[in-house]
This record gives structure tokens, C-alpha cells and sequence, in this order.
């Protein structure tokens, strides 16, 4: 009588940051089992994930362990080689974004190119081989300062320079040539803020677009994020979210992709950086949203139809946990007697990190209908958190 | 510079059901690290919590092992033998909840005693020794049918019986003393409806009460959750809530505590069962409230402030999905398709189990504004995740 033991597919996740382990929490949720491709034995999702290898996932035959029997593989970050996911792709395996589409994620010169071809607004841009190509770009540009990024390789902040003249570029360009990639410039452009347009796509082509938000970066890493952005034009808006679903149709993506956009001064919006993963402008969607960025991710991934991503209240407001450069702040866990007391309502996410200065080791969701209250109550519980109290007030 | 790395307490869990599966979701969001004693290496929980021990809780050396260096250990059931518990709490370990307090769950004649000496308004009851004294016992509380339980061991149905004549009694008497329990009698309640009253309670003393919800039980096991219990007079609810809250602190409960109660036809409230744990009549609150059940299990074991128990709309409906007895139901996850296409904003939970008749699987919730639509949307699809559709049209 009993139907035989049939189990749902393993999906596969390479690399164990946080951003798989919250999508492990999902997939407890979902019942699904998931298979990680860990950098140690302790990173964030290797706490949570208990069929877990630790590895390399720069070498094929190690991420071909990983994925054996699974599927589908979806991925924590955007480095995977891209000859790797072709391989894996021969083998049968699903690669959720694939090859064609993370090479934009992962190479931002091919990316500019792309979406000038699909007429997406973005900030004027050329690749750059030395300080004379940048003076050249700079003065078709509007001049310096100019914006240098290498091409591949950069996050939070990283490989990414502001300089004010062609004796600055030194650094970039050595940077670039170490690493072995280009150089691109882009204008720098006058923005009245940072925005976020999250999309889920599924490879059958169902498509769910989230609020677009408002992002807040420090030093060029997520601080808050307020969702949906205040004050935005609502043409403005539909704008950034018809860019956020052409990108991913036309250029094949499946799972999360977040594009980030500048708003300029006078009312446009413009692109600044794709990722093809849950992202951190996404991250007040776990309490904000009916369907979480990271349950949408897996069901995106497993081409199940995709939840609804409208928000559940007026207002979310998500601030980042960063670790304190500070030597004598206690551990994370003892910010949780009083953020918890002073607000019952508050939604504390931990990564199970240890802490250093500057990293993402957590965050904090506040929720609710007076937007001024909402961000105060964040605020308050990532700067407790932080150990910061008293030196920040805003 | 940096701050030595310093781990948050694990928490150590007994058993491996479903109930410690949810927990270990909360506990990945709030990064605290668990440790679980699993009844065998598949069960629902050890799949997702990799400090997983293999043992059986009824050997004091397993419970021992898997406690080692955890402060704190709390229960997925209440099953784990009392002196155990006391060994335990010789060790250092806090057991939450602890002996004296979950004896009450354990077994049903210490639980009325304790109750009537509280007042708290209980069906009319007696331990009975034989079929004559179960005679005397109808005689006084309103004749025939009367409701024989064990005193321990019961659940979901299972160790009660309703009998119509002493001629009846002899199951149940022979079942009680082949376990070595006693039998306990109670009237059978003429009632509306069954509710539930749940409370969060920390050591120090804090207590959360939830919405009182609404359960409908089939064949002893729950079947759907109204939150909050429609039509429910403001005056019940409100004494509903008071009695979780008293017995919780009268028995120093720590952590969830499901109050179920009958509201008879005449407008009373009696308190049905005690489980001192996060419970089916919960399972709503995941999504549902600002802070889910198990969230607060976690933090109020762990004595940390409690999260606010309200409602986040005005209905949410949790449905069960038990296991088919049909032969040809497909595997659980072929369920999502047509589950997520249909309604984009249901929650879905499958617990990692394998399908038997009559099991509980998983569960469905659904929430919004109009409780006709939200009842529809969980039926529906524990319907079909159930293979029922068609069958059931309620």
C-alpha cells in the first residue's frame, strides 16, 4: 500500500557563504536537499548544510563530485571559471544561471557591450588600455573624475577606483595587469541615490519582479536598504523593473538577478552592476516580501513556479551587520538581550561568521507602516550589533 | 584588531521529527548552532542539522553524550523519561522544559490534579481502576459515553477511546496494563469546537500568548488551524490565553506551551490537553505572525527576550498534509507545480519524510484578508499535495 520512498531532486550549490545558507534555510522549509560545495569545513552554509564537501571550485573534477546525480547546480557566487560550467553543462548538468548569462555578471566589459546592444540606459562606459585611453574617454565623457574598474574579479568596493586625473590610474592598471583583465572607465555619474531591481527567472521563462528598493552603500559596500525606494517616480520605478526583466530574457537567466541602478539628478535611471544571485539588496525580502529572494531562487532554479514578490506591509527597512573594528566588542550572540527587548518585532539574521572588521556577518529586518519608525528600529539593532551605540546616530 | 571568535551556546535537541527540523530553520536564521539526538540517520530532522548524534533518548549515556557542553537542551517530544531529565539537571544541563513541568505533559492524572488545584476549568475526571469504576464515574458526570485515555503514552489519537458501556472498557484497561499506566476517565464534552491557547515562557519569567486559534482534529489528529478562531467571543479568548498563561507559570514551562481546549455548546472553555513544545496548532504562526513558534521556542529556551506573537493580516489557515493510503500517489514535490501556478502566495512546508498512510508530511498555510479565500487556497492544496482532489470537496 505504501508508495515507495521517492525523493525530490538534489540540487547542488557551490560555494558556502551566506547567501547559501540562507538558501538552506529556505530549502529546509521547501524540503528540498541540497549538496554544497564548501571553501572549509566551518564556513556559513557548512554549519547548516549536512551533505557537504569541501573543496575547490576552481577545479572541474572536484565540481564534478559535487554535482554528481544532481540536476541542477546553482551557485552562492560568480566566480566559478566559465569553462568549468561549460563542462558541467556537457556532462548534463543544469548550470542555474548559466555560462552564456554569468559571463555578464562576471565580466563588466562584456556586460556594457551586452546591454548597449538591448539599448539598456547605462553610464558611458569604454574599456581603457592605459592613462592616455582614460584622458581620451574622460574628455568624451564630460572629464574627470572617471570611474576605473577592472573588468573581472571586483566586489564590495573591490577593484573599483574613483580618479580625478590620467596620474591616478597607475594603481588601477597595475591592478588590472596583475590580475590578468582589462580595464573599463565609466563616467562617473551624478546620482541622487542607489537603487535595486530584483528579478527571479525561471528557465521556462516565468519571470516575478520585486519592489524596486533604495540601497544605501559605504564605501562601496551594502549598508541599508529601504524597500520600496521612497519618493520614486512611479515611471521610474516600472522602468527599473522593465530592465530588470528584459536583462534577464534576453540574456538567459535563471534564479535571482539584481541590477543595481543609479538614479541621476535629472530623473533617469542607469545601470551600474548586475549579480546573477540572491543579493544583498534583496535581503529584506525574507521578511518583507510573501516569498523570500532566496525561496524564489531555489524555486526559479527548479523551474517551479515562482512565489509572488509583493511586500507584506507599507514599509521594510534591512540594515547590514558589519564586523566591528573594534577589539573589545563582545560576541554577536550577546546584541541579542537587548535588541530583542528593546523591539519584539525586529528580525535578526546571523551568519554564523566570525567577526572582522568590515565584514558582512549579519542583518537586521525591521518592518511596519511608519517608515521614519521602521528605519530607527533597524538602525538602532545593526549599530547595537555592531557595537557602534553611541558613535552613530543617524 | 579582531576579536577573538566567539561561539554563540549550542543548543542541544531531542529528537528528530519534524518539530526540530522547523526549529533548526529558525536557528539558521538566528545562527545558533544546534546539536540533535536523531532516532536514525535519515529521520526528518538529522537531514538538516550536520551535529546530528544517532541514539536513543531513552539511554541516559546517549542523552549525556549528545549534551555535552551545551548548556541547554529542549525536546522535540515529550517522551524522554523523567528521571533522565533529573540526571541531567544534576549535570548542570538545564533542561527546558525541565522535569517538573513537563510531567504534565507526560502524564494526564498528574496533569488534571495539577489543574484542579489551579481552578482551571478541565472536563469532569477520575482515575479508574476498573470497567465498575468507570461505571461510577459516568454515573457522576452525566452518564455514558464517557472518554477513557492512558495516563501516558498517548497521541494523535492513539491510547484514547470513547466507550458507551462498562462491556467496553476492557481495551483500554488491558492496552493501560500491558504499557504499566493507569486508565483516566473523563466526561465526554458536548462542544462547539476545539481551540488552542499557545504561549512562549522563558526562565526569567516572560511569556508571549498567541491569538487563540481554531483546530479541527480528524480521527484525534489536526487536520486545520484557524488563526485567529473565528466568531470566538473576545471574553473566551481572552480566558484562553489567561489559562495558558497561568499554567505556564504555575508549572514553570519553558518555551511553547499548547493549551487545548473544548468551547462547549454552553459558552465554556475546558482545558482538553497540555503539550509543552511547539505544536501543530503553531505550525500557522511560520508565516503567519510576526514571530513564529519555533523562533520563540529558541529564544525563550535559550532565555532570550521573546519576539511578538501577533498576526501579521487578519486570517491565516494551516492545513496538514497527511500521507496517502493510495497506492499511486506520486512523490511529494510533483505537488509543487500545480500548487505554486495556482496560487502564487501559499506557504508550502515538506518535512523530509517519506510518505505512509496517515503521516504528517508536511502542511500548507495560506493567509490574507478574507478567511472564505484563505481556507480555500490551504485546503486546496493540502488536497492535492494529499493526492485527494476530487475526493474531498470541502
Amino acid at each position: 500500500m505504501n508508495p515507495p520512498a521517492q525523493k525530490p531532486p538534489v540540487l547542488a550549490v557551490v560555494g558556502g557563504g551566506q547567501l547559501a545558507r540562507m538558501m538552506a534555510q529556505s530549502a529546509v522549509g521547501l524540503g528540498l536537499p541540497l549538496r554544497l560545495l564548501a571553501e572549509g569545513p566551518d564556513v556559513s552554509a557548512a554549519q547548516v548544510v549536512p551533505d557537504a564537501l569541501v573543496g575547490d571550485y576552481r577545479d572541474l573534477d572536484t565540481l564534478r563530485k559535487v554535482t554528481e546525480d544532481c540536476a541542477v547546480v546553482t551557485f552562492d557566487h560568480e566566480h566559478v571559471p566559465t569553462e568549468h560550467l561549460h563542462a558541467l553543462a556537457a556532462d548534463g548538468v543544469a548550470c542555474r544561471p548559466g555560462p552564456e548569462a554569468l559571463v555578464h555578471a562576471q565580466d563588466k566589459a562584456v556586460m556594457r557591450a551586452r546591454l548597449a546592444g538591448l539599448d539598456v540606459p547605462c553610464p558611458r562606459n569604454a574599456v581603457v588600455s592605459d592613462a592616455d585611453e582614460v584622458a581620451d574617454f574622460a574628455a568624451s565623457a564630460g572629464g574627470f573624475p572617471v570611474v576605473l574598474k577592472t573588468t573581472r574579479g571586483g566586489y564590495d568596493g573591490k577593484g573599483v577606483w574613483v580618479v580625478g586625473s590620467p596620474q591616478e590610474c597607475a594603481v588601477p592598471f597595475a591592478t588590472a595587469a596583475a590580475a590578468g583583465v582589462r580595464v573599463l572607465a565609466e563616467e562617473k555619474v551624478d546620482f541622487r541615490r542607489e537603487l535595486s531591481a530584483l528579478v527571479a527567472r525561471s528557465p521556462s521563462g516565468q519571470a516575478a519582479a520585486y519592489p524596486v528598493v533604495e540601497s544605501v552603500q559605504r564605501n562601496g559596500v551594502c549598508h541599508e536598504v529601504t524597500a520600496p525606494a521612497p519618493d520614486l517616480a512611479e515611471e521610474l520605478a516600472v522602468e527599473a523593473q522593465q530592465i530588470a526583466l528584459e536583462v534577464a530574457g534576453a540574456l538567459d537567466v535563471t534564479g535571482i538577478l539584481a541590477v543595481e541602478l543609479f538614479e541621476t539628478t535629472d530623473g533617469r535611471v542607469l545601470v551600474n552592476e548586475l549579480a546573477m544571485r540572491p543579493h544583498n539588496t534583496g535581503h529584506w525580502s525574507m521578511d518583507g516580501a510573501v516569498t523570500g529572494q532566496f525561496e524564489n531562487h531555489l524555486r526559479a532554479v527548479l523551474d517551479l513556479p515562482l512565489g509572488s514578490p509583493e511586500a507584506r506591509q507599507p514599509w521594510t527597512v534591512m540594515v547590514n551587520i558589519l564586523g566591528s573594528d573594534q577589539a573589545d566588542v563582545g560576541p554577536l550572540f550577546d546584541g541579542y538581550p537587548h535588541a530583542f527587548a528593546r523591539d519584539p518585532r525586529l528580525k535578526v539574521h546571523l551568519y554564523g561568521k566570525d567577526v572582522r572588521p568590515g565584514r558582512k556577518v549579519g542583518h537586521v529586518t525591521a518592518y511596519g507602516d511608519d517608515l521614519d519608525d521602521v528605519r530607527e528600529r533597524a538602525r538602532h539593532a545593526a549599530a547595537w550589533f555592531r557595537g557602534d551605540l553611541g558613535q552613530e546616530s543617524e
